[in-house]
């Protein structure tokens, strides 16, 4: 699977104007190597795929990534980074750039200045984020996975919900019950805000009693296999005020109408407008300071596709997987946000997420 | 208590030439202004802190970072970034060299260059985490109540460990233990490696079942106000073989060395050495491929000081904090490292972790 992704990544290299490329990222070494370890780096040529990490993990690439060439890192960068450099005759070797610190750049091209003076180094951008914004069925699958997790804990420990539960409570409530049923450690705290705190689009849990009647926002995600979904809904225990109503009508159709709306071919500017447009048009123009949503994978933030009116116009594509996440905040009282987690198939959203929403109770 | 630490800063404004400082990272934005969201930047002037994030946390900065200007980051960054440093009279900018990506750092510089000819931006390596290197009474006491969650949580749940019980439900337990008795979410995943698993130091627990009479590697920490601990036992159930009572006591006296010489004014590099003079001299000098310990705060690997052959020449110091743990990795059977956290104090090591050890039984 992962060699289907080099090979992919290899057809980029004459686009990119490459020989090499050195992958930082840790997801997208997790994508093209499986490995799983905290530190390392990918050296991918047209000819080979060399995996260099320190000594805690040497075993363990021997396990994960067998069809990787194993650089054991020792000592200082000035010893390895020519030697692992050096010997594949790399005239042009492209770097992650927004994935690599300032410093540790600096400090790569002094080292190689002295010691490969023919050697160019090429800033890319997300190059491999690219490839990982489509996803292989085994990735859907994964994703599927996680949404269910999600769907199941909300719907078990909502339906037990009582007045007086802490935020932070109920999302411990929430992570464990994920944890327990088939969820690795969460790809984000769980978020739950209720009453004011639910105008704070990521408030953090407090030990702040949720009462009767307000918003509760909650967004959460479990993470199978690497792959991660995103799931947020606003409920009310009991009874809501008039602006609860009002405004959680809005947010639902600005929802239901991206999601009916959304077609491949569409770009992010578009779709996050057919949600916005409707928001606008209620006067809450102001009060959804968010994009409509992001993709979702490796990352509860993949790079691509982003629907937001900042968004490059690039199309949403089949095999693309992205959050459709309206929000309306008024600080002071609250916010209401629906979150579902969408596939483009055959042109169309598909849901991936299913729980209740508060108004089909 | 962060306006202390905004006053340490700016003491350091001369000497690094620089009239004003932008942060970036995340850990140093919370340790100047106690804000806890995921996105932002601190600009540090002489006379003014300004706190730069998007709509999602304009509310949760007025609550947190009362004593900061609120700067809202709204559109491009070429929109905001002019508005953001124009006004400020900045002359000499520096910012997080090891913090900011080459791509943030390109953009940046591009922006600035046609909006403000005049600013010079002045790369800085770590100003802020060297100041968080000396801890405050009040993060010690944080960080001893981390180590206390994490002392009781390795007891209470290794005292009932039985043979067949799998390295991800022994992870799972502790982590429990640790997130109901006060932890905050993990600082790292707890890492369970059993018989060769424990050859590999960081290990992620998998579905592999722990058998009686091999070395079992537990690394766990808790997290208390933002605050990590660290610890490393390693035990086995029943028996062990002649291997592990061997290495062991290896591990075991290295560890008392390093506890026992470490004093203030020591560097890295000779504090490492007291563990690894009598590794060596048993013939497994290959076998301790990692530095003997780091720093641990807000971070569970805080910057300073660092225990490594690698380090730079620093004297550790009175108030720093920093983990200890030599260890032995024999591929194939498995491996054996005890860690303890430490502080300095009054010029020698005080340990802030108890957990008991196997020797101990």
């Amino acid at each position: 699977m992962t060699t289907n992704r080099l090979a992919k990544l290899r057809k980029q290299f004459d686009h990119a104007e490459v020989d090499a490329i050195l992958i930082s990222h840790p997801s997208n070494r997790f994508y093209l190597s499986n490995f799983t370890g905290s530190a390392g780096y990918l050296l991918i040529t047209q000819k080979d795929a060399l995996l260099a990490t320190d000594s805690r993990y040497f075993e363990q690439v021997k396990q994960q990534s067998p069809h990787f060439i194993l650089f054991e890192m020792k000592g200082r960068t000035e010893e390895w980074l020519p030697q692992l450099i050096g010997p594949q005759g790399i005239h042009r070797l492209g770097f992650e750039s927004p994935n690599i610190t300032y410093s540790f750049y600096k400090e790569m091209s002094t080292i190689l200045e002295k010691t490969l003076p023919e050697l160019k180094l090429i800033p890319l951008e997300n190059i491999v984020e690219k490839l990982r914004s489509v996803k292989e069925p085994g990735e859907l699958a994964n994703i599927q996975r996680a949404a269910e997790i999600g769907d199941k804990a909300f719907e078990a420990v909502t339906k037990k919900l009582k007045a007086g539960t802490t935020e932070l409570q109920l999302a411990w409530e929430l992570e464990k019950y994920m944890r327990e049923h088939g969820s690795q450690s969460m790809p984000f705290e769980v978020i739950v805000g209720a009453g004011p705190n639910s105008a704070l689009p990521h408030h953090g849990p407090a030990e702040y009693p949720i009462a009767a009647g307000v918003p509760i926002v909650i967004d959460m995600g479990a993470r199978f296999n690497g792959y991660s979904s995103d799931l947020t809904r606003t409920i009310c225990i009991g009874k809501p005020d008039d602006t609860f109503i009002k405004i959680y009508d809005v947010v639902r159709r600005a929802q239901e109408a991206a999601i009916e709306g959304i077609h491949a071919g569409m770009n992010g500017v578009q779709a996050d407008g057919l949600a916005r447009n409707i928001i606008n048009s209620t006067g809450y123009a102001d009060m959804f300071g968010h994009g409509l949503g992001h993709g979702v994978g490796l990352s509860v933030h993949d790079f691509a596709p982003r629907l937001s009116y900042l968004a490059p116009p690039e199309p949403i594509e089949d095999g693309m997987v992205f959050s459709i996440e309206p929000g309306i905040y008024l600080p002071g009282w609250g916010g209401v946000r629906i979150e579902d987690l969408a596939m483009m198939e055959n042109g169309k959203v598909k849901l991936l997420s299913h729980a209740r929403k508060w108004h089909e109770r």
